[in-house]
């Protein structure tokens, strides 16, 4: 058998014979010649067959054999051809898809596209979403253990509702009652007093029941935590930096993917940031939002981004200070101010993509939060040891890997860019 | 304040006077001087006190910040020092803890170990074990992307126990039931027709009730799946590089902790191939097994594994052309001999390791097979879509990542190398 090769490897084989693979993305017959634009991993190639015989009756995506010769031809894709064509069917295709993949934009509606992803992933906007997908894990990880955090993976399955059971989904542990894990946050602080610096990715659980546009049940959570840090300051750092390496990584390595998509990547210089009061002092008086005492509400973070954009010429904006009471029982407050807390979110293009902080870590402290919140400090045994054997000051950080991307590419709903998105009402394919 | 350094950067300060936080890990009064030991996330470091009492009923773990001036000291680790001492404590140990962690090798028992493994993971032996285990998934994406793989994310919350519903962790999914996922092993099929080559590093659940050495209820599977193969034995191929990658990256770059932990590794060069009948056969006459009609029993896989030594000086052994009756329902038949099937094992130092082979990707002969096998098509609408729309002859593996770092390591029990293991037994920590 000939070596297959790839459709980017043509433009280096002009008049040579070789053999390609892939899928049938279209077919057209123009006078008396066929067209056929044939798509492998790398992209798409057309090859110019005299006879269409042997296609006949076969669908879009039959996927197919070419042997052919390299030609040079400055109108087709990548300045080459394939003639002299011999076509081998190797899975044929006979019925219609339920959406077609070769005409441009997808047309197909969020909910028929999601009932039909298994082939509608195929579509060459998909594949650049998720290469992006792809990507932006991979200069995750890389930027993290370039400096010095410890990929961990912690488990998924936990025994108590530590967190707050309400958002938690119940799992039957054989005699026993478990839950899948909203977070992995009680795991990796534990783990900076074994490495310091230590990252994850991995699924996180929410059990709410809303169907919105940004929420999902099953996400990619890209969690780190750092240990000998001076305050949250520290951990807004890190989390700059690395998303200006994901960023550039994006911008040098997929610009075919982002200019297919028609996404320019939000700049991240300078981001401003804004104490949670202040910005309800500021979200009151020039825009009109109702205060609220707990948390921004989806508004307020939209009014926000429009007042970081025309004031900072900032996509992005961090707001510091959330109100200690209604953060998590694990979240320092601020020592001057302790109704204020050492925490933050990050915003982009009007919604919220990552939330950190500075976490409790002294032992005395951290079970005085949890006992003035109602907390059982039996169900946080195994947590509060790492506290009680010396850790330092600590923090982290926790990215939703889908929202990320979706703020992006300027996509409305987080579950055009999730593979196989799970919420209220969806749980297949 | 003092840049914080790390204790590896000190033999690059003599003279200097350097700051340096961490834990006490020793603390050893000799004459009239004390000898402290600092770790941090790069190691230990020496320091010297001619006043210990600021550290006065401090325990080892004590967090601690150190400025001092570095000296050369033959004798010291890294041949240096710090001297003039000046000490702050960051957060006070005052419990001894549940075991030494700065004696030699651990001697708790396992399970005193895993009850309390949020301070028990920082003994030095423990860290190297993780940095492995971190390694190892970082060569592992590392090669797939180099070798045109995209890494996908898939869900762990499926709708119908669709490989099997007997050992699935069932979850109260709103109104609905659901499942842990036992394997992303239908979607990464799917996904084949999206990217050809996709890898998945992600969780894995088995409801098996046994509690052995080598099962575990949550795991760390180690996927790909990819497309264009001729046969299982292309995917046999990657597997071995893939492997071979694996193990040159953490010999290069991580011979201290393997040296600490005394682990050798496996060499994996020519790798004998059984058809699954000749061993069977072999395990009889050489070994006096008795036989199984379905799959290798522990005990064979043990005897096989000393065949492979003894006969091809190899640690590794793959068994290829296993029963078809007894591998899932997608397990491509041998064309030559259905009743056996494309599919391998890969067995190392005792153990099965991996588990692989090719697919059924004809859509037919697809529903064929889950028909004959009494599942209901139905169940499989969104898995079989990829198929209908044109699949090519495809294969792959799944690596169950802990098992292999205990291999690698030659230690027992699988627990020993997971973080916060899960089992039949054990929801905590």
């Amino acid at each position: 058998m000939t070596q297959r090769i790839l459709t980017k490897e043509l433009p280096g084989r002009i008049g040579e014979r070789v053999h390609l693979r892939g899928w049938m993305h279209t077919l057209r017959r123009m006078g008396g010649v066929t067209f056929l634009v044939i798509r492998d991993r790398c992209g798409l190639a057309q090859a110019v067959l005299d006879d269409a015989a042997p296609l006949e009756g076969c669908q879009p995506e039959t996927v197919l054999a070419l042997t052919g010769t390299v030609c040079a031809e400055p109108r087709a894709r990548g300045g080459v051809e394939l003639r002299d064509v011999s076509v081998e069917i190797m899975s044929p295709v006979r019925e219609a898809l339920p959406f077609e993949l070769n005409k441009g934009p997808l047309k197909a509606n969020l909910s028929t596209f999601l009932d039909h992803a298994s082939v509608g992933l195929r579509h060459p906007a998909k594949q650049a979403t998720f290469r992006l997908a792809s990507a932006i894990i991979d200069a995750y990880g890389a930027w993290m253990r370039a400096h010095g955090f410890t990929q961990i993976t912690t488990p998924k399955i936990v025994g108590a509702a530590t967190e707050g059971g309400a958002n938690m989904f119940g799992i039957k542990y054989f005699d026993r009652r478990a839950y899948l894990a909203q977070s992995p946050q009680l795991y990796k602080q534990v783990m900076v007093g074994v490495f310091e610096r230590v990252f994850e990715i991995g699924h996180a659980y929410r059990a709410e029941p809303h169907d919105t546009a940004r929420h999902l049940n099953e996400y990619l959570s890209l969690d780190m935590e750092m240990g000998f840090i001076e305050d949250h300051h520290d951990v807004m750092r890190v989390l700059s930096e690395v998303l200006r390496h994901i960023l550039g990584t994006l911008a040098q390595d997929h610009a075919p993917d982002l200019a297919m998509l028609g996404a320019r990547l939000p700049d991240l210089t300078d981001v401003p940031v804004i104490p949670f009061a202040d910005a309800q002092d500021l979200l009151a008086t020039r825009y009109g939002e109702a205060p609220d005492q707990a948390d921004l509400s989806p508004s307020q973070e939209r009014s926000l981004c429009r007042w970081a954009e025309a004031e900072h010429g900032s996509e992005w904006v961090f707001v510091t200070g959330y109100p200690t009471a209604h953060r998590p029982f694990y979240t320092m407050p601020d020592s001057a101010q302790p109704e204020r807390s050492n925490s933050f979110d990050l915003l982009c293009r009007g919604t919220e993509l990552v939330t950190g902080g500075q976490r409790i870590h002294e032992y005395g402290a951290l079970r005085s939060s949890l006992r003035a919140r109602g907390y059982d400090e039996a169900g946080f045994e195994g947590y509060l040891e790492a506290f009680r054997y010396g850790m330092p000051p600590e923090g982290g950080f926790a990215i939703g890997s889908e929202r990320l991307l979706a703020r992006f590419l300027g996509v409305e709903n987080v579950r055009e860019v999730t593979l196989f998105p799970r919420d209220v009402n969806r749980l297949t394919p």
